[in-house]
């Protein structure tokens, strides 16, 4: 078992630094917190390092132990935290299934989280994500997929290639939209779909939307503005696989 | 118009406390920020005091100017903000119609917000939130319902003696339970309803499920376990009114 002391140790420094993003990609690490994260990248085969404060916390001895005020400057969390796992990033697959999930430009991590999350229990095959979406290994995101995203695979595409090759395959590609849509019952379901879902302030580019198949709203009365995350968990719910 | 530049200002003190649910109880007074959030505020008629650091942004005399560090004092968002209103808190209504969202012990300012904001969309007429529920006047219940807030009434009361009453008045009552429950399928809509939802960890309290008409659960597979504001959006959505 390994012991830290110091806030100076060069581990410690490179955990640190992968609070940041241009430090997680440049390494291919990430951090995640608490024992229920950490034991779904376990069983996902991702998890390298646990560190804690409290040895009596370890289950083996493949863990570092390190003071508090270490974990203080690792955890990006509030209320304290006893157990840190170090990961390597989850290698991407290739977009495929019946139920496909398209995200352009979300850009909270709470909402990437959480419709990654939504995926999951609806039985989505994949989640594929723009560029400019945010980070699917930001603390905020990760937190948010309460462990879904280690059940699912994510992908970061470009959107025009990632569409134009799911329609060739007969996927059926709907955009959601305000606009010149159609309602969700008058698009039935069918075999493959994908749904995309657009960015918090301006929704789905208008290119991407052209590119679809169809373009899709939720009825609805009055306030015509519904949070991104609920948004696609009613078109999702709708949609699932029986 | 008013001009202060002191951060010591008794005014500047006063607002700043609002930020403090104790204060703004004490009070009776909350603060929004940016041009949405306050024109809704204006047009619920609640509307006290506008600042600014910039005297160009104001639409009549009745403003107050103050100096960039008293807005950045004021100001609970990481980004720099330019408005802020001063508010009376809205008065509580009694609780009423056709479709009612109840909310036990809802924690998270961000969920409460979205679902506030999402009952508005699917017109249902009032939310109830348990004595245990986040504050309506956390500044990020408050963003996260994007206006919503001012356009339905949102009461503070005890769920059992509401959903009692509710019940006598004839309108069915449902919590969401993952266990023994009914699908929605199996729960038809009818002329007056109101949903339990429950805290993110523990969900609705066992004596209010025990009280409610019926028990009803999102059909999925897999990972079972959606985030309240999505299981509500679910909800909302496959029971609104026509």
């Amino acid at each position: 078992m390994e012991m830290i002391t110091s806030l100076q140790n060069a581990k410690v420094k490179r955990w640190a630094s992968y609070q940041k993003k241009k430090d997680r990609d440049k390494d291919g690490r990430f951090l995640v917190e608490g024992e229920h994260l950490i034991e779904e990248a376990a069983r996902a085969g991702i998890l390298e390092t646990v560190i804690t404060d409290d040895p009596a916390l370890l289950k083996d001895d493949h863990g570092v132990v390190v003071t508090p005020a270490i974990m203080h400057k690792l955890s990006m969390n509030v209320s304290s935290v006893h157990l840190i796992g170090v990961c390597r990033k989850i290698k991407e697959a290739s977009v495929f299934g019946s139920r496909i999930l398209i995200l352009d430009g979300v850009q909270d991590p709470g909402n990437l989280g959480t419709l990654i999350r939504t995926a999951v229990s609806f039985s989505f095959d994949c989640v594929v994500v723009s560029k400019d979406t945010v980070d699917l290994y930001n603390d905020k995101t990760i937190r948010s997929t309460q462990g879904a995203m280690f059940h699912i695979p994510v992908m970061r595409c470009d959107l025009f290639e990632t569409i134009t090759a799911l329609q060739k395959e007969g996927v059926m590609c709907i955009a959601t939209s305000l606009e010149e849509s159609k309602t969700m019952k008058e698009i039935p379901s069918c075999e493959r779909m994908a749904f995309v879902l657009g960015n918090e302030g301006q929704g789905v580019h208008p290119e991407i939307q052209s590119l679809c198949d169809e373009r899709v709203r939720i009825e609805m009365h009055g306030f015509e503005s519904l949070n991104v995350a609920v948004a696609g968990g009613i078109i999702m719910y709708s949609y699932r696989k029986d």
